[in-house]
């Protein structure tokens, strides 16, 4: 931890500051500059048990040093984590294809996206069957029922099922019929959630929150990791700025800053993360060539009649010419589609 | 609703989409403009049952006229709601004053605080036993034993408790101890957790989400009401933007403009909206010149050993200073702070 | 400036740094930590000639120490800057009410508004004569003929003039009709035009651009101020944000931010700020409130024919009612408004 | 345009608004719906003289269907606008590859880096000679100098020079030795500025705002477009979010979004828009991926000794590295480098 004191604050003032953190147990090395005086402390923030440096008279401003998360950095654990899934890598060389529909319908419906979609490569179906809607007047999903269903159309096509938990009550439950739990954008820092599948051992699907940073999103994963589950996939989804055009803002760039930062697996949503049809196809493509370990995208047999989120949804037509893309720039960035 | 066309819709495709309209129930009125087609479709969008328009080729654009909250609109209830617990009137002339610490630490701590404030007009003391943070490795509460010292500092001066409900599990522990139930930021829009509140029958207060809207703010608070409980107290605590300056930026103009669109009473955090000391004063006397109907003001007797959030918390000292200038602000603006 | 190592810098990549820096003249302090090097270097950034530290092999992160402005800072002038211009003074305890149209439109108009809003304490009358327009094809001002319009409408009821510069080259003229040069939120960081106005003797009005930080708006500042002029007024006038109910966001929390960070007047523009008319008054109220020099306001006779802007402009007779009860906020916070 | 009254407008103020508004010359369209009546007037906006809509009693909500800005979208213009300059194609199928250093700082530099990016496909070298700087102690450029520096090194290897234009006064000299000039981020909104390369010949490349949306951007180059020029090259440098572990927000949806809503071509500058060299080369790829027409990259032959912005520079050697991967996503899209 960094100390800067106030240009002026006073020979008494460093002295008090610097006697309560030798006694703390820091370790000190102080430099007075022209202009203010810095003080270096070291050791662990631990140290302070719960006694706060900014209220001391004087200080001007406290720089933490040490990274606030450490399980999920890539200082912890330098090689990249692979998490298999029933024979299904997430993380290697292969892309992940999480692909269906943004709501559960019908068995039908779940059907039909998952013959299409696995036909095409897509080892993993995605499905809601618990809908966090920002309008209470909106379909809330399937609930039970649609789990059941996107687990007859996974078992029939040899996928395995990723869908969202939104309350800690439904974890044994959806537990039964996924192979990864999501947590989704709006539940990003609901910790209890959180802890509730870090101390579970199916892998977690989290997703960005909207107005979440690179730190916080990773000190999610933490607050995942620290229960005892580190097989987490993280998922790029857009975050909210003051452009309104597309829904979000896809900020790819951090595909490669938590590639640098952290080993766990990214993936991305352009479906949510742009909303927009004209723009999902082209994003899938950047955020492979960004290096995204994989996708996740809507898709829906009839948008036009989806009960939710209809005008981001591709047809399986649509997703199929946007994969026979992916895997061009796949190629050409090393990795690869399943056949 | 109105339906923008493409400038180059077919009137194929501009028949299809009116044939559809008239199916399903909605009157029309079209107007052919020199550039585009645009279509007026009377009728509540329930008419639709989850058919999209927006997927409709030729189609360029969807805007919906009817405001998408009810029970919480000022177009409902013209009349400002005011909620009293147990004599406690928040909405109404009085200014409501919650303050407490950011964490209970102790029934010391919390009796030393609710001795100071309620001196100084503050009927409701508020304080976290579950606390939500950023990283795993901070304090996150006390619980069970938080709430029991929470509600005994409170009846000894008798004000009335809200404290934070984070997980739908807590909700009796919570209920046995609180008068107000808050739902946090970081849960606006946890839904499963809005419904449990919206069931039950003590007020709640619902601080803004970082990254929503008022639009958004305001849905929140519908999904509560639409359960049965329309007992909601709004609570602005700054939003999510580009400057760093300040823990968020406090975003005043939302008081007027939920007042103009909403019957509900609101309040303004200035502790966690400023995160600065020398902030909180100044934005508290700011929110109740711009028409909050309270504060809701984080303290501490020593904020240089608090837990959490030490470095906005108000000294009892400096508490009492900014409730000196409010009161002057409030009679400046009809309204009044309790003796 | 304080450098934080890698977690895996070698002790060469440590020394070479070390090196250079002090053959760049720099003091040292080096912390060796458990998990990483820190090295504090003391001296002027100027010591470093342009030459980067953060490509240095094994650098972390740079954290500056100084603040980046001087000459607009408190720490270079502890007490409140006064500006006073022809009698009227900003920055004192009178509180600064610049009003007027939006676009001056005539000099009928101008001198409609100057005869209202004088009457009621207003001394400095605004109005754009080079309006800078998102579109093309809205009116860009009445250039020339606006200016000597606004001068009249002033002379003639005893008030000065603050309006807007665009163009360096529109500086003599704008220079001989203005007593207050503003710079305008699009041209916060158009440098050519605040060096220009700083190289000249007119006191300026510089708005805080759209998505322009506490620190980037101060350096705007000691930009003006480097060149010679520190006779410089500051103006909220909101941010971009993710909320659109409103115009903008007007961050009003960068009122007693910047009055401990600044020894310049700092006033307030609630038009712009929310753009919402339901929202001007109670902003203008909490601006005072919370510690503003003063005010700007958009007044027009008839919104509703107003050439821009119409739609946050004041009637007259509404100004009349804000100031009212600005004047009630004045007292209580220790200001006052001229009769 | 769509009118949308209050629920509670009367009949007579509907009616004063619709006399207004045939009076104007507009034809109309009145739906009566349930809870509010909606006013479709047809015509175009000019009709109304500057009479705002807004003001009149009654009035919810104005919503405009034109698009507002006409000469460069692709309503007007169905094709891609390739824009021919000595030869060197941009916005066709051989991406433009702009590089250079952020300023020219010496003949020798600008000669070693035009060297080394015209031998890896670049033909256009780009470079500041005036340099827009938030501190005003940082090096502001080197004026004329730079300029014929850029050229020189730009003509020994046939090269076309881009370099950023910041004040009217410097047209003539910055147009003698550019071909492409440059309206930086930070002067997107200088009407002035845009209006005088709008008069001009030489093709413009326009930078977006940090805070502009893409209707806001597409509104600035329709106010260089309406004056004369459309030879408009846009190019997406990152926009301003709460996000700050990158520089900013590389906003690459709108690569797509921009292709559907205009004719120009559209660059992206990954340099700017993550200031991380982690991020640099990943991005480059994506934008490729994306639809983009072109790169803009900073090169500098040494990071560490850069004037500015050195710890977003690539090497030269970095620089082939990432064109060599650029290369192979270009054919993957179909799309080339020049040799």
């Amino acid at each position: 931890m960094i100390i800067v004191m106030k240009h002026d604050a006073s020979k008494k003032e460093i002295g008090n500051l610097t006697d309560h953190l030798t006694t703390c147990g820091y370790r000190l090395t102080i430099s007075e500059g022209v202009e203010r005086t810095v003080i270096g402390a070291i050791g662990d923030e631990s140290l302070l048990k719960g006694k706060q440096v900014q209220t001391f008279p004087g200080v001007d401003e406290i720089i933490p040093i040490s990274k606030p998360y450490k399980l999920v950095s890539r200082e912890f654990k330098k090689e990249d984590t692979v998490i298999d899934i029933k024979g299904v890598k997430i993380g290697g060389k292969e892309l992940a294809v999480m692909s269906g529909p943004c709501s559960v319908e019908s068995l039908e419906q779940a059907h039909t996206i998952a013959l299409k979609t696995s036909a095409k490569g897509s080892k993993i179906l995605r499905g809601g069957a618990y809908k966090p809607r920002t309008s209470p007047y909106s379909f809330q999903g399937m609930g039970p029922e649609g789990l059941i269903y996107l687990r007859k159309a996974a078992d029939e096509f040899g996928m395995i099922v990723v869908t969202e938990l939104t309350d800690p009550r439904d974890l044994d439950i959806v537990s039964e019929y996924a192979d990864i739990i999501q947590i989704g954008a709006r539940n990003m820092q609901n910790f209890r959630l959180l802890h509730e599948v870090g101390a579970q051992e199916k892998p977690v699907l989290l997703k960005r929150g909207m107005s979440a940073t690179i730190k916080e999103f990773l000190l999610a994963a933490e607050h995942i990791a620290k229960e005892g589950n580190s097989n987490i996939i993280l998922c790029e989804r857009g975050i909210r700025t003051f452009e309104t055009y597309t829904r979000n803002t896809l900020d790819l760039a951090c595909v490669p800053a938590i590639k640098s930062l952290s080993h766990l697996p990214i993936i991305v949503d352009p479906s949510h993360g742009t909303g927009r049809i004209e723009c999902i196809g082209p994003m899938a493509l950047a955020a492979v060539a960004a290096g995204a370990d994989g996708l996740m995208l809507e898709v829906h047999p009839n948008p036009d009649e989806a009960l939710s989120d209809g005008d981001q949804s591709l047809t399986p037509d649509q997703y199929c010419e946007v994969i026979d893309k992916v895997e061009i720039i796949a190629k050409a960035v090393g990795r690869e589609i399943a056949k």
